[in-house]
């Protein structure tokens, strides 16, 4: 809530930072999930961008998965918080890591570890819903870059 | 879950280690919290650590307000991904930013804003109940620094 110190991003820009965010090697998310009890379950993450997809890999019997397999959802964030990409997503579905090479291979080569061989892991695909990014507080304005699945810009 | 690079923290450290990130001037916490209908909800927002509790300053009308107003509850984390110090914490009190001079005094005083005037916001006073700080997958165990609202060590 600084006074911003740069001028807003056009949308482009931002889709483009977002994406190029979602495609660093070993970046990590914030996943907040709910549990159907009203619980708020927070924990970082390594991710993979996997055709259009967040790909995380996790225990199955975590929180994170059971939360987000109970409830479908999830809220997460990438970045730090003054360069925000917000990305409310959909699981689209889970697979035990060792049963899909193709998708192992891909988040392995993002992200900084291989979950293959891994007891009682799990790759759960997450599909974007809405994309919000924002800096500073005169970015607020404009920060929907997709909404209801599609890219806006 | 790189390979770690450094031996893990003891008990001792990692809670100075968290006391000092809370007290960091301008530091932002990422703040999860769950609607009654199972949403999960994400935001960064500044705090400040006043009298051992977490401040915020916020719309009483956002998302965040009303989640924890009803459910009394949050989980938050301060810290980037590899450096985390992770908070659950219970609604002690929440107050109109231009009634409590103290309060609203130390809040500014560490934020790097002071909400006093703005229309519709409160602070949130939360109060730790647990505490966990890790850097890397060998500072999972022993990551726990407070539970039941009293520190472990």
């Amino acid at each position: 809530m600084q006074t911003p110190s740069v001028p807003p991003r056009d949308p482009g820009v931002r889709k483009a930072d977002a994406l190029a965010a979602l495609a660093t090697p070993a970046i990590d998310a914030w996943v907040a999930t709910a549990s159907a009890a009203g619980g708020a379950h927070l924990v970082p993450l390594s991710l993979a961008w996997v055709h259009d997809r967040v790909v995380i890999a996790l225990a199955a019997a975590s929180v994170t998965a059971a939360n987000l397999t109970a409830s479908g959802r999830a809220r997460l964030d990438v970045g730090p918080t003054r360069d925000v990409v917000m990305i409310d997503v959909e699981l689209e579905r889970a697979v035990v890591v060792d049963d899909d090479d193709e998708l192992a291979a891909s988040y392995a080569g993002q992200a900084d570890w291989d979950p293959r061989g891994t007891p009682g892991y799990v790759f759960l695909v997450l599909r974007p819903v809405r994309v919000q990014a924002w800096r500073e507080a005169n970015e607020i304005p404009g920060r929907t870059l997709m909404r209801g699945g599609a890219w806006l810009a």
